[in-house]
């Protein structure tokens, strides 16, 4: 999916919800327990319920990798569900040698062909290069995270740069992918970093995980990221997926992702077209 | 399996080699393709010509991921096959935020009861602990690795201490986690490095990947890495599973497996009990 495509479909859902299927097997509502693929029974009625208020699907594939092989094919059954026009992304925060790299970009664009996979940059260009090789898809990079332990390393401030390893992280994978290959990982908890990485990186597309359960400000999340192109997909998993344990799992979330869908049309219209 | 049986596995078998069983099934030799399960069949030969050779097995999850549910079935039954009295280690490089680490350290510890797992440090100490709160179980954690993007993050100076990262690295992990349960990556292209980290965390195992294919020199990481306890776990890949592509090619990974063992031996007694 192209950039422009993205920001279209954005301006178009007046939406940047990307919807985490974290879906977590020891979570599942008692009602998709007797269906022969309960992960995929529970993904299909979640994406039939929120694929009208979100521009795209992040799942994350811890969840899917502990249930074993046949968690690999819910991931499979759910990817080929979503419908075309919505983003994809494997949350896999990959990242190995380069000829490791090529096998995991196989995986996750060929084997399992989602739009973007999520890359950690501590082994540095080789490691992500063979991501970006694919031209047509996404590589996302984690520069800020949303947890705690963000503050353990890319917090840091490097040497002759003067400045926080997240940003150092940023600038050089600038050099190594387009805005219209690559994105940033920045943390919802964080909007001061969402801020900072949009000054760095004005033309890049940012993924911000850690709103809703982990309680990240939409608005100050909003106003430090958004930009003509829309710029932000902000990502609610928790929140949406586990509104309702009942059989109405699907309305519940619905209107947690519709409301959040309205915020965001709000937002739209006051900080993206400054 | 705990450290002083590592340990004494090392010096009964006069090895400390871990053999990175990265079978990629795009280069199996052709006599393993009528077996049900080639990738399987291959280790499964491979296994029963070097076990009396090293300490460990090291499985790269890039290469059986990327085979799709029918890979992480492979993966299991290499798991289960590998004798009992040898180290065995998931190469995930995973890590994210703590709930959902919890689940790859599920996966990598119970799903697939692996003795180890690789971890990525760049989300830091919460990212982490979930891999150390099995105790009777073994996290590693990159450091400095083998590639050349090792240059790119992990050797940038940072902070009040002035030291590059990838030793910050292992300064604030060791607070984390003990000698008995936590160890290392640091590759063996980079011997200072080697040097470094042991004079940083004397007690810990280091991981040490990159001989062989990469070019690692085993003579100068012996002497920089090696203990009384032995300390070091030097894995080879390539250079051992694709030493012929005939139907012996399990003969001629014992040959490259054995003579790797005797250069070791001989390392042992000139450097591991200085």
């Amino acid at each position: 999916m192209k950039k422009q495509s993205i920001t279209a479909e954005i301006f178009s859902k007046k939406s940047y919800l990307c919807i985490g299927l974290d879906t977590d097997w020891r979570k599942l509502p008692p009602c998709v327990h007797k269906e022969k693929d309960p992960i995929f029974a529970f993904n299909r009625r979640i994406i039939d319920a929120t694929a009208n208020h979100c521009v795209a699907y992040k799942l994350n594939l811890a969840f899917y990798e502990s249930a074993g092989p046949k968690g690999w094919e819910s991931l499979a059954q759910t990817l080929a569900y979503i419908p075309k026009n919505i983003f994809t992304i494997a949350d896999a925060k990959r990242g190995d040698i380069g000829n490791t790299s090529d096998l995991y970009a196989y995986t996750f664009f060929k084997q399992y062909p989602f739009q973007a996979v999520t890359v950690s940059p501590y082994m540095g260009k080789d490691s992500i290069e063979p991501f970006l090789n694919y031209a047509d898809k996404w590589t996302i990079l984690l520069a800020l995270t949303s947890n705690r332990g963000s503050e353990d390393f890319q917090h840091l401030v490097v040497g002759a740069d003067n400045k926080p390893l997240y940003q150092v992280v940023v600038e050089r994978a600038m050099q190594w992918g387009s805005s219209e290959q690559l994105m940033f990982v920045v943390g919802a908890t964080q909007p001061e970093g969402v801020a900072a990485v949009r000054r760095l990186a004005p033309d890049y597309f940012l993924l911000v995980p850690g709103y809703g359960a982990q309680k990240g400000d939409l608005e100050a999340v909003s106003k430090a990221g958004l930009t003509r192109f829309g710029g932000l997909l902000v990502n609610a998993s928790r929140a949406i997926l586990y509104a309702s344990s009942d059989n109405n799992f699907d309305k519940e979330a619905q209107k947690q992702a519709q409301a959040i869908a309205m915020q965001m049309s709000y937002y739209l219209e006051k900080y993206a077209c400054q």
